[in-house]
């Protein structure tokens, strides 16, 4: 289904990266003529949705499947720049701290050589009744495999 | 900058449609479990968008080359099914009327094989202050490049 | 709960109007400097879940009490000037025709003495698994009462 | 123009709180059925300007008149619990730090007696063309009366 140049686009798996480019439309700005505030987390989301689909975790699969939820907890972001209409932008998201029923992931925000943004967050998997939950082991075992690549310390001592 | 995968994507030009896929979001839903009524609007002036920068019109370009902005005027919207999280959309866009200062698009939704809605836009050209403005030539053309394949019978007036 | 300069506020019901006035903020812009075209959406959508929680619908309600969710299958906006960052908004509601599980809303969009957009919808009642649904009855009646108000022709009819 | 109970409301000034109270609405929520992430940044925007409104300082009038716009620098946000569709929430504003050119402001969400969210930011003064800029001069002593109640000490160090 996915045509090279129609999309969508999941972005790529780069060592330890992920990585993904989008557009800033209309949408994202505001009356000061850069992209709002808020914009920025609609477009990590994204970008870490597609992480996760292609670690094999699609959300629609884990609510329906697993009867599981990825939720926010924390969320930190420094804006350093503005982007403006019509940007491309460059989200690279990694793992900062992989545990059974939560994780970290650090998200920068680039347009050609310069860093607008950094958003670290805190993640929590939660069941349809709200209460934390463990990773499903599918999961959890790609988290690892990308986490390896980031978080080599972590790995000697597991 | 536009790499297979990693985005951002255009779509394309196919005959007299331009036809772009995107990814629904937790950020286009709401507590209904559907796309939310207004998120139609911003997918289909991301595919307008591009469609118009495949002819060659950014707006970034337009607004501080020209100082002018495509406003829509009018937009009719007809909900036929639910789109959903996760869901791939294909939206595909074609130019209905092409006049000196103004255009009608006509857009479909589809996922899989089904039309989930059908918008009609006019859109104006407008200068920095408001008041209707022709298209800058180079649009003109790419338009009415694109228009003769859509409106066959608008050609031959011409 | 509601406390005068507080908030919320659900507008007034004046004869066969519901009137509701909100302030645009950044969120609502876009680097164009002006509201953005699905903002309006938003803002009426406001306005009529203030409308139907005045007639005794509250969304909430009607989802986890009745299984019901009001969705809308129809929309068509006029654009004839933009609002600008800071405007207060007033956003004039009736009911343009009732039916068993369907209606039909008008709304207008003003700022001081200028009607700014029109917006016309139809909505339909259907049940959680997305089939059509006749109102349930409180709410059916107290629409009689508005449309009683907004439809004097259908009363006579009735 | 403010008429009780037809909106729009500014909130009120308490000691060194500001207190505002919003309806959740569809926009707000998404396919979790709980308040998008990003909302939360909406939401306490909203609060944010009528704050500053209530202290003298319109985002239109500043922008318009003293070419200055309030840009937030750095936010971190803690989720705690969930809002729902049709809640009120009671947004909880206050300075935390007053300087020069920029300011801390902490605010909380609240529902009924729980706290939501909190949230902290950093916000910068700046000019048209980005740079940093002094608060004009009437803002800066409205702000300083109101962190006054909030910040004591500070204030003994004056």
């Amino acid at each position: 289904m996915i045509e090279p140049g129609v999309g969508p686009v999941s972005g790529v798996l780069r060592g330890a990266e992920h990585i993904y480019r989008l557009r800033v439309y209309f949408e994202d700005t505001d009356a000061a003529g850069i992209v709002y505030y808020a914009s920025y987390l609609r477009m990590a989301e994204r970008a870490r949705t597609e992480m996760m689909r292609l670690l094999g975790a699609d959300h629609a699969g884990m609510m329906r499947g697993d009867g599981l939820v990825l939720t926010v907890r924390q969320c930190a972001i420094e804006y350093l720049a503005p982007a403006r209409l019509d940007d491309v932008l460059e989200i690279r998201s990694s793992l900062a701290e992989i545990r059974g029923a939560s994780l970290r992931v650090r998200q920068t925000v680039h347009r050609d050589g310069d860093t607008l943004a950094r958003i670290d967050l805190r993640l929590a998997c939660v069941s349809d009744i709200g209460r934390p939950a463990r990773f499903p082991a599918r999961l959890r075992s790609a988290l690892a495999g990308l986490g390896r690549a980031a978080l080599p310390e972590a790995t000697q001592r597991a």
